[in-house]
């Protein structure tokens, strides 16, 4: 087994894969990062500046000339733009996310559009008498159909009020907070900074405008818009994405599913979905697995049809569906290698272009099927909800199409294949506690379970493939401290067994007793990285249940492997939500003194969240654990 | 006099500045430029990539490695995704100044703002009209509220139809050719690929959407979302700022002003107003030149009050109260290198952070004053429109009170003052014309005027200040082409007495003859960089009366000294419109060969606007020209 692979990858199967790379000359993306070094520390400090074309401008990191950009700009005022520019990209993905679920939404209510349906009719009553919205006496479609309208609201108002979802779902504590934070600034520093989102896209755009050449220039200005923009897309752009895509396609519910690799099956025609919006995948999934697509390839010599996930979309699937998830997203690329997939099909974010050619090499029919995600070299099926069913067909005939393509020579699938239990929606939890978040609190308060920790975030090719993911979690779990978490960090977890009812053996006595009593691993699968959502309703519903805000609660974040900049919104949401977040690897801040400290010790202070960097699970975990004990003395338990 | 500053600028004023500045080692934007050389070279060709942590990538230049990001993304797509999000940050730097004036009008109409009223009862009736919105019986202020909502729906409506705006002024032909190539896109590419702005917000935060890691990697996908972007600004965000700002503080009519930095007075308190939005600006002047101000002004000493603008402020008071403007953008270190400002008050946008540094060396009060710009070392004084009156008269008296502390062995002023003829709104050049656009389209029919070149932009510190403006200006109009245009350029034209009625003599004959008949200077002063929504109406006034396409026109545009962001999404918007725009310096694409084609000979087959990069103001003028008589042939002219 090669060093180089096992330096790149924690898990078994990356492993395998990455040594056929080597031997069969594959190109991935750990390559193409050696090719790209040394990588610009410039850009990796924040400290360059391409908002103009007087630029490119470069701080020198060491004080010497040249300390400013041409039109006067210091590295804090480089760092805070670039940075706030990457919460509003990683802002408006998701929320884009939520928008066309919310359309969707509507044209399914008012029954223009006849291929989805609503699956989950108590979810859209809580989701309507949580907004407000009469239940009482009126069709469901009537109340789909006004959710989906508040829903589109919070995207597009011009008022300067907060955003409706947020003003329904944020703790009534927070939302005091920020609005004293809001005053407190203005009388401190004469200048108006706002926290509360008053709309979704308008906050982006926000931030647009004040990073524009000649703008904002404070550090501390562009850092609370950063916020608010950020807190636009937690508590509204992506929690509409997660409660509407549970309203029409059911609200996650415990089960059972395999990760990793062995999940292809090299007797079935494989289909991987992989991108992030389950708009398209749902269609996917029913079609692929219909008895029509099941004969279809047992014609070309197949035993059926067989649908796996990757990343996020694979998320939504194993959430809802039971769908086994192939890996995350460093398994993009090795999938592919199996040679065992006759289509990967796409929607939108964290898809490398680099999957068209390396498709190539293969029988492969890489589709993408967005209009915001056309890749060059793809065979491209325009998506359109309103034919979701015959575009479903299609796309799920062309992989049925290319199997008798296949080269069997080629074909290798690693063999390792986890259990994990998943679907822990807030729902559910609730359900496992009889109804209320009451156990978990006492269960707290007792000391069985010390706090929560939500772990989140990407895989990142600078980073050992979930070996961070992996090794942070059983650290937590081990101080009895219960993991929650999304994405590619789920991902890696359920494919190291962690959320087997195995990896109870490897919590503390206090959260093993408590999972053992409950019946569940002591890492919970909470979703794809738009469901980051859902903790901040758990952590809403403990805080409302103790009168206290979520700054309050033993509550503690991380994105140990990050790497997008969806990832940079989730972790500001988090710290504007109340919540300490650890990040690494570090974000492109350290050049900027002033925003560093902003972010760390000033957010602290002023939002009860903040940003701290730490490299290594133990080090990581143990400060997780004093900033829990930290939290827990506080509230005298 | 120094060489140095005779490099730097063709300004006489701004060259005795820049001696100035060298003699007391005053550190300006030309030295800190001279600080950043080497600029980096792949930010220059748009081959460096920052969009996630697993970067910064960058492309090799010349075709060795590395060919490809991390995630595969080759230089075309790193390029066009740059560009995508420079134009999405132009447009919204725009469109939120255009949001601005819609919900003051709102705020106006409905008496809840008492600080300002409605100017221009005419202009808002034929903006009503052009809207389809009734105005029969009807108060003046019931009108401005329904303009106001249709504006504001503009920004934040989630449908798919084209925003109203665009659909009443664009011309019909335009928005057919535009439905048609989306056909055609998707007839020939199997991708959607829209064109017509369904939202002003929505189409920015669709370029963050799709330019997040893993998202759109087609550089034709993002172009034409780039232009779909652009237009929601030129045919709404900034025709929304014009129209209202109209109705609000008057349309433009013709006037003479004087411009350069003579126009400060040793004798006076200086309030020099620099930024974009007038709705400060307007409300500054109206107190500053107020007995109360003047009297208050005498009593420190002063003779009065004199208030100067600068940059697009500058121009929104020139065109509607004809102040004297000070410069444009590269004389605002210059104003206060004078010594006899008082106060420079500044509002958003092309603000250099340096100001507050150098003021300190000053008495200068540095004044911000929205929450979109706040900047370190400024005194910020937050505006806010409900008390602008009261606000207005803090910034004046600030200004007021600094007097005393001037030094007087500090102050110099350039005596450099030229006249400029200014104040040409469509409304005042339809006036002039008899109230049609006949006798323009026969002078052009009969080849007195070949044709209509429109220059817009910045200065820019790597281009000698003015001088490209000033030259390209004098070719053209030497060869019988009427130059219009607005922002930093009409700054420059007006200072170098371009816009003075003497200008006639440098003329071509036909051009001569024409400007005389109307008693009008041949360069044509149309307003801010905002107001290049005031050619795109002229434009689309001379298509629909030939009934033809704006790219049949014999239109051409320039940027020749551009830099910001704002420039690209309205050299885009020109583009998408079907004007061929001439840029320099060259913008970072040209590491991207295909953007390059797209954006050039694609975009000419497509739209048939498209850009064009040429150097030195002979080349550029040549090439305009040609451009006109190509398109006068086709005319059958």
């Amino acid at each position: 087994m090669s060093e180089l692979s096992r330096k790149r990858s924690a898990d078994p199967a990356a492993i395998e894969m990455l040594n056929l790379a080597e031997r069969k000359q594959y190109e991935t993306i750990w390559d193409r990062l050696e090719k790209q070094q040394p990588q610009c520390g410039y850009g990796q400090l924040g400290t360059c500046c391409r908002l103009c074309t007087m630029g490119p401008c470069r701080i020198n990191p060491f004080g010497e000339e040249p300390t400013h950009g041409v039109c006067g700009a210091t590295a804090d005022t480089i760092v805070a733009r670039n940075l706030a520019r990457m919460a509003a990209v990683g802002s408006s993905s998701h929320s884009d996310h939520g928008r066309g679920a919310a359309l969707l939404l509507k044209e399914v209510a008012i029954g223009k559009n006849k291929d989805y349906r609503i699956t989950d009719v108590e979810k859209l009553k809580a989701v309507a008498t949580r907004l407000g919205i009469n239940t009482a006496g009126r069709s469901y479609l009537e109340i789909a159909s006004d959710v989906a309208d508040v829903a589109i609201n919070c995207f597009g108002k011009q008022d300067e009020e907060p955003i409706i979802f947020l003003q329904k779902y944020m703790p009534k504590k927070r939302i005091e907070r920020l609005k004293e934070i809001e005053t407190m600034l203005f009388e401190k520093t004469g200048k108006k900074m706002g926290l509360l989102p008053r709309g979704i896209d308008r906050e982006a755009v926000d931030i647009l405008h004040r990073t524009h050449f000649g703008c904002d220039a404070d550090p501390l200005s562009l850092m609370m818009q950063t916020v608010r923009c950020a807190l636009s897309d937690g508590w509204a752009g992506s929690l509409i994405a997660t409660e509407i895509q549970d309203i029409l396609f059911g609200t996650p519910t415990i089960k059972t599913v395999k990760a990793n690799l062995g999940v292809l099956d090299a007797e079935y025609v494989n289909i991987i979905i992989h991108g992030h919006e389950p708009i398209l995948s749902e269609k996917v999934v029913e079609i692929a697995l219909s008895e029509e697509m099941q004969e279809a390839a047992r014609k070309v010599g197949a035993k059926g049809v067989n649908v796996a996930g990757l990343c996020c979309t694979g998320n939504e699937l194993l959430m809802r569906q039971g769908v086994g998830i192939a890996g995350n997203e460093l398994h993009s690329e090795l999938a592919i290698m199996t040679g065992a997939v006759e289509a990967m099909v796409v929607d939108v974010q964290c898809i490398y272009p680099s999957l068209a050619k390396l498709s190539n090499c293969f029988h492969t029919q890489f589709i993408t099927t967005n209009e915001q995600a056309a890749i060059p070299g793809a065979i491209h099926i325009q998506f359109d909800e309103e034919k979701a069913n015959d575009i479903a067909r299609k796309i799920v005939q062309a992989g049925i199409d290319a199997f008798p393509n296949r080269d069997k020579s080629k074909v290798y699938i690693p063999s390792n294949i986890s259990n994990a239990i998943v679907g822990f929606s807030v729902e559910e939890i609730l359900k496992i506690l009889g109804g209320s978040v009451a156990p978990l609190v006492d269960a707290i308060a007792k000391g069985s379970i010390k706090g929560v920790a939500g772990i989140v975030g990407c895989n990142n090719v600078k980073v050992k493939q979930d070996l961070y993911h992996q090794e942070l979690t059983k650290e937590l779990i081990k101080r009895d401290i219960l993991v929650i978490g999304t994405g590619c960090w789920a991902i890696g977890a359920a494919k190291a067994g962690l959320m087997d009812i195995s990896a109870q053996g490897l919590a503390g006595e206090g959260l093993k007793a408590v999972c053992k009593a409950l019946d569940i691993p002591p890492v919970l699968h909470m979703g794809s990285c738009v469901d980051c959502s859902r903790m901040l309703v758990l952590a809403g519903a403990l805080a409302e249940h103790l009168d206290v805000d979520i700054s309050d609660l033993p509550l503690v974040g991380s994105a140990p492997e990050w790497m997008t900049e969806k990832a940079v919104a989730i972790g500001t949401y988090f710290v504007g939500s109340g919540v300490p977040v650890h990040l690494w690897p570090a974000p492109p801040i350290l050049g900027g003194p002033e925003v560093t400290k902003i972010l760390t010790e000033g957010a602290k202070e002023l939002l009860g969240g903040y940003f701290f960097i730490e490299e290594g699970p133990e080090a990581t975990a143990k400060r997780m654990e004093e900033i829990i004990l930290e939290k827990r003395t506080a509230l005298g338990i």
